[in-house]
């Protein structure tokens, strides 16, 4: 079995052949959730599993999963997926890949003959991007029931038409309930989208857990006045006071190595004037940590730090919590059976805590789970520019092969 | 001479009966510069004047000058004025007071029939506040040769309008060649537009100097990322460097004290996104200071920073200088007629230094030139809410009357 490859070459040219359907002159993709583009994508990607022998089941929320029967169809099935859906700005590989390397594994056991005793099952999930309608990882989400079929039916795009509409238009608002279709455990390849394979000259990442996120909106309020006439002691910048706090969320991130995350993305200042003493600064907090205990530790030091900020200078600072979402530790029989594939197939390795969503935080709510990360260049995703190497994107389908190889048991022919 | 008081209640009622040409509904005035509702105003000034037995004169640039004949015509007046235009969102008091108290030290020296040796004059110069047209200090900068007319008459509003033609459309583009008017001295009494004198409690400030100011664009550039995915060790985040900078720029003007001034007003995030680490953050940077020397200084401290910054962090940092004004310290003549003047009326006085602009920096290139400040509410200017005391107006203006006779000289009657 140590001998088992996938076909490398087929991989990249199915990913290169999909990526033409939304293709952008800058070498990206824009192919948005339930478009006539994601319909494309949708057909030509079932069409290959129809030829790949699977058999197609399509839910409510429009999830595909794609079947190729086991020895003991009684069991759930191994199950691989990602999503096809891009963002505006797109590159080929985000979601893509996961969902192509799940079927280049069932292309390899047709074309060797491998039966498994478990059923093995691709999926792709719907609207996992959340850029034309939110919420994000959409399909994903109400298969694991973190919100109801008709929420997600009624979100909107910026021009009114709805999830539900969509869906039907397309033809892809299945029969299936969602949810109900067992899993037996559940992987996703998926490039990195971040730097840290790449830096460590390591070409497979074994992913542990999803970190959990914590957002807010600051708000600092001084008072705006003159630039020149008013002296410094008779200041209320609010700016000054704002930078004190932005230095402080990447303090304790620092403080709560090595997965703590502290990031200050968004700024407006009030009235923006060259001239003027900024009278409030609004801004964005994102903080990250790998466990619930660390997040929340993180958490009270903001909040002590802003309590402490606002008594040493008098200005009002409002601190709102907008969204948390708790960590997302993988199960530890996924999580071995992705290192011990890595460690069988003998590709550079090291642990890489996801930083972003994926579907799999929600295949984790019902079945074990686990990620396989493959570095991309810079650590550059969501942008057009988005790019992997064809062996890394090899390697990590050769690891998915085995895992899944793993927990869907090879019978011996 | 001790005794003589200017009349407050009428120098009162004429700021009010002026306010109603462009008056707001929220108390302030909108009258811009050479709309119809400025040839109102200036009609309604230069009627006052004749009223007052002053001459007019005008000249290219629109600058208007009410004279009052002296005993020894042959002297160069002693002129007192400001402006009449407003900010979009401007008050009763700036600029307005500083005209009118002029024509009620003629009022009042008509009434007592006091004659002076000098003539003496109350001008108000043509786009002080520079909202629709650029540069600010219009009227006073071609009068002193700091631009050309033509540059000025080339100014066009939002709506494509030149200053030229806007003049000569509200009838107020004159013969006389800007600058060839002498002065002898020349006084402007403005409300402080900063906190300082009602902070103190006190009621006139001698205005020893403007300060000279020093504006930059300031780039940071490091690299756009997903804010989960990239540890901390592996960012170049534009952000947190900038506030290392916006930090030091209030360091610096902390470290001049009392007149050093630091303020980051306008600050700009790409892409300005909750999840993503900022790529490129643009900001305003503004000092200022009461010497050439300390403004040099601060210069050099701020450059050396931003150096060791770049060093430290590899990142990439521009600063641009985009304006310059040397500071404008007034004439020791003129500043102790005003301080003279103010002791003997007997105010609480304190020296202030201007912070901002006034047609005044402009007049001291010509003519010993001093200012007096009165404190406004909350320091608060180029803003509806203005608001100034009557009494301290009335102050103002005796100060103003005591110093002009001063330098004009009493003849005794």
């Amino acid at each position: 079995m140590t001998d088992l490859r996938i076909d490398g070459d087929r991989l990249w040219a199915s990913l290169m052949e999909l990526a033409q359907i939304g293709a952008t002159a800058k070498g990206g993709v824009k192919r948005l959730a339930l478009t006539d583009l994601d319909k494309q994508g949708r057909d030509l990607v079932v069409q290959w599993g129809r030829q790949a022998g699977m058999s197609i089941t399509i839910d409510q929320i429009g999830n595909v999963f794609m079947r190729r029967d086991g020895a003991n169809n009684a069991l759930p099935p191994v199950m691989t997926g990602s999503h096809i859906d891009t963002q505006p700005t797109g590159g080929k590989f985000d979601g893509n890949y996961g969902v192509l390397a799940g079927l280049e594994v069932v292309r390899t056991l047709n074309d060797l003959n491998i039966r498994t005793e478990a059923p093995i099952e691709v999926a792709f999930w719907t609207n996992e991007e959340g850029s034309r309608f939110v919420p994000v990882m959409m399909g994903s989400g109400v298969f694991c029931g973190a919100f109801s079929l008709e929420t997600a039916y009624a979100a909107t795009d910026i021009d009114g038409k709805t999830v539900g509409e969509e869906l039907a238009r397309i033809g892809y608002r299945g029969d299936q309930v969602p949810g109900e279709h067992p899993i037996g455990a559940y992987f996703e390849t998926h490039i990195e989208q971040g730097p840290v394979l790449e830096d460590a000259g390591k070409v497979i990442g074994v992913v542990p857990a999803v970190m959990g996120l914590s957002w807010y909106d600051c708000v600092v309020t001084g008072m705006e006045a003159h630039a020149g006439p008013t002296p410094m002691g008779l200041r209320k910048d609010a700016l000054q006071v704002a930078t004190v706090i932005m230095q402080e969320v990447v303090a304790i991130a620092h403080r709560y190595p090595p997965y703590g995350r502290g990031t200050v993305g968004m700024v407006q200042v009030f009235p923006n004037s060259r001239n003027v003493i900024p009278g409030e600064v609004k801004f964005s907090i994102d903080l990250r940590n790998v466990n619930d205990d660390l997040l929340n530790t993180m958490h009270a030091e903001l909040l002590a730090f802003i309590d402490k900020t606002r008594s040493d200078t008098g200005l009002t600072i409002a601190l709102d919590r907008v969204s948390y979402y708790p960590p997302c530790p993988f199960h530890p029989d996924c999580v071995s059976a992705v290192r011990n594939a890595t460690a069988r197939l003998g590709y550079p390795t090291m642990d890489v805590v996801s930083g972003a969503g994926h579907d799999a935080i929600y295949a984790a709510r019902l079945a074990p789970s686990g990620m396989i990360f493959v570095p991309c260049k810079d650590g550059i995703s969501h942008n057009e520019i988005e790019d992997a190497k064809p062996e890394h994107l090899e390697a990590g389908c050769n690891v998915l092969l085995h895992a899944m190889l793993e927990r869907a048991g090879k019978v011996d022919s």
